[in-house]
């Protein structure tokens, strides 16, 4: 990072919390070494916020940017902090609204949801946390202990509580994405920004997984709603689809 | 307009109607001559959708925005057409949504609230037109029969039927709008996007009214929900605030 940082760089930018795996940045640190060189950091926190404790003082951030859908405010509305002092230029012009930063009728209605949602998410932050982690621990312990040939990818125990992703050796990930929709359980291969894609998650290879483990690998998220019945109902779509996917490949 | 059109234009961006007047452009007339140039013809229609008809086709427009908050649909969605083989580039970067156009989690329940608001109001146009266009048409001429020294900016005949521009000589159009605030009628001395502003409307003097008429003058907004008893009463408001407001200038 240190070595990142040239005379010229303008602006840092980090997530605070990885899309795919839930992995925490070490934003504090990033933000000692970004002050030190007197570069505005702006971090991500689209997958943070209602899902770990956020404190842009304590973090040290310049920019923190938020999405309201997150934490189940209405689509459409999103949030910039912005630290007294930092210069910024706008990317549109024509209205002056937003003191002069975006234009364009501000969604008031919107606004006043995400802050109602922003305030119901603090409230159970703690309490959610926990619990979403319980599932979730309950969802990889089942799946290591029933699925052969499998494994946690990233960080386990620096990440937020409402992301799991796994491999699936042999497995190819998109068959098993159809065959856990057919029985109703929505996952995903990687980030819905890249959906469609063939090519394996860029944020997989980064941290050392071969093309093969990376296509094999899925992402589950829990939510407010998930309950442990539901993922012990996934843990068995899990092991009879991966083994089905597996003796199908193995006969072809 | 035709001189205007420089070997170096890039792009012709217009208003279909006028905000602050309700002024409907000749598009079909500067679409001809944009074609002709071969520039692409971008067109604001975010006060003309829902009050006039649109064609794109007939318009002979290449790009085309809308906004949905005008129509009734909620704050925070809007819609741009763009004429196949229009060439685009996006102002932001990152996950590949909307054709790598704009990344951003699309708001679908926006997005589908939209679509059910054009179709009402492609619905009643024809008849919510005429409503809105005889009810403003009542407010004008009980004004300029009971007020004097007032008068319509704009073309009387070429607007949208929703928008009536008058100027008050004499009167400060910002004492006028906290008087009629204070009698619970919601006006404007200019667009929203300006407010705030201290300077005369540019659209207004750009139509050729001093800084003084300009300053005079008032947007009146006329909506679905908008019925005769609410202009007539309206129209007693301004009668009386007018009246006050020169009494106190003239003793000033």
């Amino acid at each position: 990072m240190e070595r990142a940082l040239r005379p010229e760089t303008a602006l840092v930018s980090v997530m605070h919390a990885n899309n795919e795996l839930g992995t925490v940045q070490a934003i504090e640190a990033i933000a000692r070494l970004t002050r030190a060189a007197g570069v505005p950091l702006h971090v991500d926190g689209v997958q943070a916020l209602g899902k770990i404790p956020v404190d842009v003082e304590g973090l040290g951030v310049d920019l923190y940017s938020m999405s309201g859908h997150k934490l189940y405010a209405p689509k459409g509305v999103g949030a910039l902090y912005v630290r007294k002092g930092t210069s910024m230029a706008p990317i549109a012009y024509g209205g002056h609204h937003e003191r002069d930063r975006r234009p364009g009728t501000e969604n008031v209605p919107g606004i006043a949801a995400f802050g109602a949602a922003a305030e119901l998410a603090l409230r159970t932050l703690a309490a959610e946390g926990e619990r979403l982690a319980a599932l979730r621990d309950r969802l990889e312990t089942a799946v290591l202990g029933r699925v052969p040939r499998t494994g946690v990818n990233g960080s386990p125990s620096n990440r937020t509580p409402n992301t799991s992703n796994m491999y699936f050796d042999g497995i190819d990930g998109e068959a098993l994405v159809i065959a856990l929709d057919l029985r109703g359980f929505a996952v995903s291969t990687g980030a819905a920004c890249s959906s469609g894609a063939l090519a394996p998650s860029h944020v997989l290879t980064a941290i050392g997984l071969s093309a093969d483990r990376a296509r094999s690998s899925m992402r589950f998220s829990l939510g407010r709603s998930t309950t442990a019945g539901q993922v012990d109902a996934l843990v068995e779509a899990l092991v009879a689809a991966v083994e089905h996917l597996r003796r199908i490949s193995a006969h072809a």
